[in-house]
């Protein structure tokens, strides 16, 4: 089966008006992509497995050994998330198989392709859940203690998708797998900026998320005089470009998405703001430089600076990642998003990515793109790593 | 009866963890104070009746001759707002009412006390609602429409508060009004520059709600890099700064109060911002050309200003506020907050409002304040006026 054809079997499922993509994890699209999945590993002759989390593996030879070869990535999406984040792994992963068999390649390894379930968390707000899961970086109590924005549980969920699992750790799966690879749509232009189609993931960019507590003094907006305001917004406001100036200086990235406004009305000077800044960059020194930066900003106008999360550089297996570039002939890039292939590598496992152009830098929007000659280009490079490292 | 025991006979009532007050229309702190209301006119032999919208009245001498001269405020308030705002008027009337009777004096013409019902609009978001309901500037089916963050209608809370009447307009209550006269704290220090302890109001300042549409393209935040970013809450961020800027150069207020961010992610590079903008001043002139001014430096980002509402200069009773204020001696001041003062006075009914000396100029939060000896002098003030007017 063509590429293409693969590809177009799932354009349809889950496109929301705005031409972007609401596949969310456990609902009725998400199954429509798990049969597919299913149906597609069946027409193969791939024998279907299912973990403790609910991530669908399909094998190519018995999954015994414990040097399975792994190619896959994940079906669900962000809301109205592209077309290609994620499903361009999938997809490529069955036409490399098709490619190989064509080519007449006899795996000497088992080899499989996985679909990771949850990978966005856009549903019960834990990115890689199903990776997470299965390695134990979540435990099963904090799997149960999650809920989607209607208050359904996370074993709800999964339990009306028809997965009948108990939730938990799976060290029979995880000990199947000799390697990972995971195909990925690049979210940026590096690509583009070294003028190559295929990249190889070389780490996870350190990144962290912070709060900033903007204190003010409420007040009514039509009687009280500007000299006698303390307005929290109009000090979060200039934290907000004060982000954008300390990335800039610093050589990292830093967004304010988020802003929490307290009271919030219209006709109410803000008593207090809470700035949500997640922050990036290819060396953990950069991101910490740019906080720091912004903390005496922020000091300057009486906020606080607290540290909600942070996660250090994740560093994919280096001889893989450099077998692999000299294979394809492939530049090494590092990256500023967060994949189940991190969190496998965080377990132990040798993990490698590959990296397709996106021309427009865009991901997690309608305008995710990649050209179908790249994806094509993606395709050959998947096929020549599943045959040199499945031979 | 002395101000100070009747201000601290419901000090306690709505009163929040913040220091501030809770007391929404029609909820169990709410009918507390209006059966206070009912207990302080019946102590005092005032005949109580109650309106189309609920809003209760005390009479002193029979209300039927048209010539009533009414005093009084509303008793309840915006989320974890001040004691004063609403309060002092109406307890401050019934000491003036107390004061004059011991001054044996009898008046020639009815008198009354009001409580106007849901002057915050705090709980289902139209301000003014009692007054506006009775004089027709909101319709029944506005009204029934309104419901709040609950869900619960307007009828369904005042239906449990025990109000009984259909909600519609009043002529026949708004007949016995002769001249209506407000007291209330000074929202802002107008009266702290004049070194004034009570002032006479002329008018509420023409004011306005605009919404300021900001595009922007949504975008991962981990792997976007900075020039390949648009990013709507960064340009929001420019506008509040301008919003400020532009009401200085204007010698009018602005503010911006409230942000809603799409997507709304910590994640998610903002597609698009609404920036709701509230604007006032002394003259419409000035508010028009503040906002001009922030049309252009949105329109150079490229969003767009939305008027959502305009309200023109309000003006009380010139005569009377005249009389008022070479009565006491008072300075005439204009107010950029709303009032049901300036809701009867758009129906006909000549209007005046009093203003006490607020040292902060703080209003709809805890600091809200006016000092003991100030309230009095209000108190005082109103029995001069009460006397005067009821001759």
């Amino acid at each position: 089966m063509t590429f293409a054809a693969l590809w177009s079997s799932i354009l349809e499922v889950g496109r929301a008006p705005s031409g972007g993509y609401r596949r969310f994890a456990w609902t009725r699209e998400d199954h429509t992509l798990r049969e597919w999945f299913a149906g597609e590993a069946a027409s193969r002759g791939l024998s279907l497995t299912e973990d403790r989390a609910g991530n669908q593996w399909a094998w190519w030879g018995s999954p015994g050994r414990g040097d399975g070869v792994v190619l896959g990535s994940h079906l669900d999406s962000v809301p109205d998330g592209g077309a290609y984040d994620g499903p361009l792994g999938v997809v490529s992963s069955f036409a490399a198989v098709d490619q190989a068999r064509a080519d007449g390649f006899e795996p000497g390894k088992p080899v499989a392709i996985v679909n990771f379930g949850d990978e966005e968390g856009a549903r019960f707000g834990v990115a890689c859940a199903g990776s997470r899961i299965i390695t134990g970086a979540m435990t099963a109590a904090q799997a149960a203690g999650l809920s989607d924005s209607d208050g359904v549980s996370m074993a709800t969920a999964r339990r009306k998708a028809g997965v009948l699992s108990d939730i938990g750790p799976d060290p029979e799966t995880l000990s199947r797998i000799g390697c990972f690879v995971e195909l990925h749509v690049e979210q940026g232009r590096a690509l583009v900026f070294e003028d190559a189609v295929v990249g190889v993931g070389t780490s996870i960019w350190p990144h962290g998320r912070w709060r900033i507590s903007v204190p003010g003094r409420a007040n009514h907006a039509g009687t009280t005089a500007l000299v006698d305001r303390d307005d929290a917004l109009l000090k979060a406001a200039a934290l907000v470009q004060a982000a954008r100036s300390a990335a800039e200086s610093n050589g990292c990235v830093a967004t304010v998405g988020r802003l929490d406004v307290q009271p919030g009305g219209v006709n109410a000077i803000a008593e207090h703001v809470d700035v949500w800044l997640d922050a990036r960059g290819a060396s953990a020194a950069s991101v910490t430089a740019c906080v720091a930066q912004l903390e005496a900003d922020a000091q300057a106008l009486g906020a606080t600076l607290h540290r909600m999360s942070w996660t250090d550089d994740t560093p994919f297996d280096p001889a893989l990642a450099t077998r692999l570039s000299q294979l394809l002939g492939a530049p090494m890039l590092s990256t500023g998003a967060g994949h189940d292939a991190g969190i496998l590598a965080n377990a132990g496992i040798p993990t490698a990515m590959l990296f397709v152009r996106n021309p427009t830098g865009v991901s997690h929007a309608p305008d995710e793109f990649a050209s179908e000659e790249d994806c094509l280009a993606g395709v050959s490079a998947l096929t020549r790593v599943l045959k040199d490292l499945a031979a």
